[in-house]
């Protein structure tokens, strides 16, 4: 059964897997979310940047979001990102993702391009009109993709006026610091102080208050102890087994991105093709190895799931 | 008729006017059309950033794009701009735009965000795929938005092995330079050094070698005869009529952007509301006042086309 709210724990981002023509592999994606749930997820997130959705057009868009719904089918939650620089635009891909029974929406600021941003006060309105818009909780992604500096002032005061915004997924340089600053704002207001960036900083952020972690659908059985065993009380057990996986994740993050995990789930038969779409480029062939080599020896889930 | 190409003189961005509510106005967009066509101009370029690109829809995009392209109905050719990230997704938008009548695409380099980009050889193999996907000719658009360094050997090396990319709008520091180097390096090659911004550099694009100009639908019944004099030989007149214009168009492009056109048009009874988008700002009071005296001042089309 799903867990209640508020939510803790491990919501990995779903990867979106394509044939090796760039077209969407749709029996892949639901093999990726049923590797995923077998890794014992607390919930997963769909159509985030790790899942490549600047790659995508908005029928793909809908196409992945149907099918993600409807094959999780309840069986955890689901967070949908719905991210897009016009708020009207991103108020109705809200709308239609609680239709659809997401469990949450994760949204950045509004950002197009190298350049184009809000101020305080327009992301302030964005996020305004996307709480109006719905009834589910909504979790803010502060990330250095959008260029935009989202002050700890700035999100203390949505916290606090905007009722359904209440997760917040810090992945900026110094996370901890910020969580930490954050939750001393507006705790108070705030379900769930989230990290990302594949729990690269997740042991420091669980020092500085964070209760979630979004990583790769790579090796969740594997990283949700840390979280679950810090939550009870036992942080010696937590860092300990983080430190253990700290070189995958560490491989992950800075050598390889968002092809690890599609790259480990061709290997382990999830799916058959590990292609991204152009501009993207595959992993050079020395870098792919040696990440089978680390998820073979860690014996992850997702390296053996389809074999 | 239209003009046979290479294409020289204006190609002014088309504004996508909006209800007050955000919706798209369709009756408005076709008047806008009108008006720009009545303005004398030798093309028209839908679907830019001056018209609010990153603030619709797929479905919207689709929607303007069979709208204009059916009222304008060959009276003028018109460029429709295709840019996504996803070479896939950008080259499907250019088929679409070639099967619907479109004379030409323009098309940024990839990127997203403040962060992704492609490098030299990922822009190459880019515009190598759009360039093989169609056969009518394509515009690289070369802007600060996508945050990507386009080398004047690189553009030269598209220039030169990439068939139907031929036309070249850059708006860069130092427009005026980049356009006499890449003439220089591939003009054989090109058959549209064209510049862009609204026009504020025009001059020293001209005596760079630039054949046209896309500036917005303020004022091209006023600016296009600065482009045609200097192409007739007559420089003086050109630089005469430039800087007549430059406060108007040194006021848009440095006090309002894209909020120019608009404001004007509805001052002038071309639409009826100059709404942008969220988190777009509506032009100050003192603003919108000056910009409307300088408008019709100038006795611009636009300022009583509807009237």
């Amino acid at each position: 059964m799903p867990q209640e709210t508020p939510y803790t724990g491990i919501f990995p981002i779903v990867p979106t897997p394509f044939h090796d023509d760039g077209s969407l592999d749709l029996d892949g994606q639901k093999r990726v979310l049923d590797c995923m749930i077998d890794q014992d997820v607390d919930g997963l997130c769909i159509l985030a940047n790790y899942s490549e959705q600047f790659l995508l057009s908005d029928a793909e868009r809908e196409t992945l979001q149907t099918l993600c719904m409807e094959h999780v089918a309840g069986r955890v939650p689901v967070i949908a990102t719905c991210s897009h620089f016009s708020t009207q635009v991103a108020a109705a891909r809200c709308k239609r993702a609680q239709e659809q029974g997401a469990a949450m929406v994760m949204m950045m600021p509004p950002y197009h391009g190298a350049l184009l941003k809000a101020g305080d006060q327009g992301v302030f309105e964005h996020f305004a009109a996307l709480s109006q818009a719905i009834d589910i909780p909504i979790m803010i992604q502060d990330a250095p993709l959008s260029g935009t500096n989202l002050s700890v002032p700035l999100l203390g005061r949505i916290a606090k006026e905007l009722g359904n915004v209440s997760y917040f997924k810090i992945e900026m340089p110094g996370t901890a610091g910020k969580l930490r600053a954050l939750i001393e704002a507006a705790g108070d207001h705030i379900d769930g102080p989230f990290d990302g960036e594949e729990g690269i900083t997740l042991m420091a952020d669980l020092d500085a208050g964070a209760t979630g972690t979004m990583t790769s659908g790579l090796a969740c059985e594997q990283i949700r102890p840390i979280v679950m065993d810090f939550l009870a009380g036992d942080r010696a057990k937590a860092e300990a087994q983080y430190n253990r996986m700290l070189p995958l994740i560490n491989f992950e993050n800075r050598q390889c991105g968002l092809r690890a995990c599609k790259t480990v789930m061709q290997a382990g038969g999830v799916i058959k093709s590990d292609a991204v779409r152009h501009p993207l480029e595959p992993l050079p062939a020395p870098t792919r190895e040696a990440l089978l080599t680390m998820a073979n020896d860690l014996d992850l889930i997702a390296a053996r799931w389809g074999k």
